[in-house]
């Protein structure tokens, strides 16, 4: 059978081990092809269940459900740590945004320790404002780097305090070295903050294993927790004692209800909380880490590398002669769960894939369309089935026919 | 009729304006009296429903929905802004927790602003906490008043940065002079932040009346936004330009999705966002807080003003001559919508009066159980109730039969 052929792929679905997980999400939806699990996962069917049931639970519960939610931030992050994180209990919490945990742990390393702030040029926005908020506010140079290659030239006069990076590159997908940088970095004398947000859940992360000591990361791409769940935060419990929040809230606090006191947070990972978790968005987290734990994130990176695989030999045989060429990494070892392809229409281009061919993948800036999988709901049938519908747009020049004012794209 | 009496009370529910909301609310416990809303509050029906609605959005609309969903915090914090604070749209958002958006409030206004921190050492721990933390780490002095009548001498010296006070205090429901102490902080020279978790749903706030340029507050206790809601931030729209969130996140930056730019934060109060907003939680807030706009601040007053003076009328004939004093204020006007009494016995009476009288209300440590009326949902009845039992427990000493083993209570 030609591996390129939709017969292939309706073969490689019908005897895939992870096959059965598409029936435990929301998919009421079956002519669309939803490659943007990248950007905001699906919904699990088990969530719906658990949020009704929670909302009920406050309702009956009331203030003595405390007794329990309290835990959850830990009690979540434990589920992470140790069935996708490749870390232990105790070293993870859930609870505020991505942006606000990567604050916390970028200003609390940079307490005491002086030096510039290195992060490449292509890091996610939000990584780079706020990594240029702590500059100003310090007093720092943020030096910039074009790639992950320059880290250990920025790092070289041993002048520099922190490195954050993201493991996979919210634009190319680009898959970093996780242990090498680190050891780089760590050798370099500077602290490295890694952002998971575009690897968890899809690409297997070893955080102990890879001498990673702090990390954030988001649950509403391939954890399919909703949009706007809460982040993860993890500290290497070796780390935790010395290191503090920069904001020193009473979810913190040791004994968090003897209110008295001074401020004396936790020796360990609940130091980093600050303010009262959400504890509606805590259990989306947790049905959907559940689902990821469940599969195993070593079958879905399998899964996940044969798809995006699949999407680059279509790309060659079909799209690049319609002017596309290929905005990630070429190996698999070096690229995550999500595909960029480049062309000059971009943005008209993936207006019409979603609107005219009912294919969700999104834009970026300034000429990239992101094609991503999320093994436990895409089939392989999808993939063959988006990109066919890609050339056949592209090649009939339907970008042309749609009105594509530049707006709001997430 | 005697007007301490329970027919008295019962008359009153039977000709209260706001009779009619507590069947907006789940309550499905006849028997239970809940006098905690001032930690969380009951569930609205509209808002299981609601909820159940956005669950099944985010699972049909998947990351189209952001094209809505990305308006919610200021959406819903124009809602708060002109049906409960006092505000004009585009000065209120709702996102992040009252912790951390405390900290931008007050790390904001320090910046390139020297001199000292003032607060009350009864004010809410977090709040405490993070002026705390903020002081060190801008090596600042953190002055601790008495009370709020200390304010003035300690601005008294022009050597102030920033006033912080809770207009409610949590534990003794002492409701401060909001445009007097704004008024006398700005003549001293300082800012002043205002913490409106306490009052906000049931006492009426105006914010622009009162000349207040800044504050947060939490959606969780009388708005009914369930546990772990996000919080709310207000900073009035002369000051919005001049005053930056240390937090520098992608949902504060101008033209968000153009993606290469440097930091370059909106004009308006969306610069106060950082991460991704929590979706579900939003829809929480707006149909809590719908249900308190519909009522009407001021009506909600009233009656927590008359359930809170019947609590006291009979802790003076009831519960005094068992031991009680009243540690709230006597005056309502100067008085939130809780009640504290006072017994060396609080904590052991406070567990009694949860589990062998189904009276739900709070410790507040040394020696202070928290009766609080939420005007939407508690009934005069309920109230002379709670008393009733509470006095009759003590009568019988049952305190002294339950297992009060210090522990946790929110």
């Amino acid at each position: 059978m030609d591996p390129l052929s939709r017969e292939h792929a309706a073969a490689r679905d019908a005897s895939d081990p992870l096959g059965g997980f598409r029936a435990r999400f929301v998919t009421d939806d079956p002519q669309r092809i939803y490659l943007d699990g990248n950007s905001l996962g699906r919904l699990p069917v088990a969530t719906r269940d658990r949020l009704a049931a929670l909302v009920s639970e406050w309702g009956e519960r009331l203030v003595s459900g405390w007794s329990e939610w309290i835990d959850a931030p830990v009690h979540v992050g434990d589920m992470l740590a140790t069935g996708v994180l490749g870390a232990q209990p105790g070293e993870v919490i859930v609870s505020d945004s991505t942006t606000v945990n990567f604050y916390k742990l970028c200003a609390a390393v940079l307490e005491g320790r002086p030096g510039a702030l290195v992060t490449d040029e292509g890091n996610f926005p939000t990584d780079r404002y706020v990594l240029q908020g702590l500059a100003a506010a310090h007093g720092r140079e943020l030096r910039l780097v074009g790639d992950h290659g320059d880290v250990q030239d920025a790092c070289a006069r041993r002048d520099v305090a922190l490195v954050a990076l993201s493991h996979v590159a919210y634009r190319s997908g680009a898959l970093a070295d996780l242990p090498g940088i680190t050891s780089a970095v760590r050798a370099a004398g500077a602290e490295m903050v890694w952002d998971l947000s575009h690897s968890v859940g899809a690409v297997p992360i070893g955080l102990r294993a890879a001498g990673v000591e702090l990390a954030v990361g988001c649950t509403y791409k391939y954890l399919n927790a909703g949009p706007g769940a809460p982040a993860f935060l993890y500290v290497a419990r070796e780390r935790q004692a010395g290191l503090r929040s920069p904001i020193w809230g009473w979810f913190g606090q040791r004994e968090q209800f003897a209110m008295e006191r001074p401020y004396d947070p936790e020796p360990g990972i609940r130091r980093f909380l600050a303010g009262t978790p959400p504890i509606l968005d805590l259990a989306a987290v947790e049905e959907g880490a559940r689902l990821t734990v469940e599969a195993g994130v070593e079958a879905i990176r399998e899964k996940s590398v044969a798809q995006t695989e699949l999407i680059v030999a279509l790309h060659d045989a079909t799209l690049a002669p319609l002017g596309f060429s290929l905005g990630s990494p070429r190996d698999p070892a070096l690229r995550g769960s999500h595909v960029s392809l480049r062309h000059p229409e971009a943005w008209p281009i993936c207006r019409a894939l979603i609107e005219r061919a009912d294919v969700v993948c999104d834009f970026r800036g300034p000429d990239s369309i992101r094609l991503g999988v999320a093994p436990l709901y895409t089939r392989y049938a999808d993939v063959w089935d988006a990109v066919d519908r890609l050339r056949e747009l592209v090649a009939h020049g339907e970008q042309r026919l749609v009105d594509a004012e530049p707006g709001r794209v997430t």
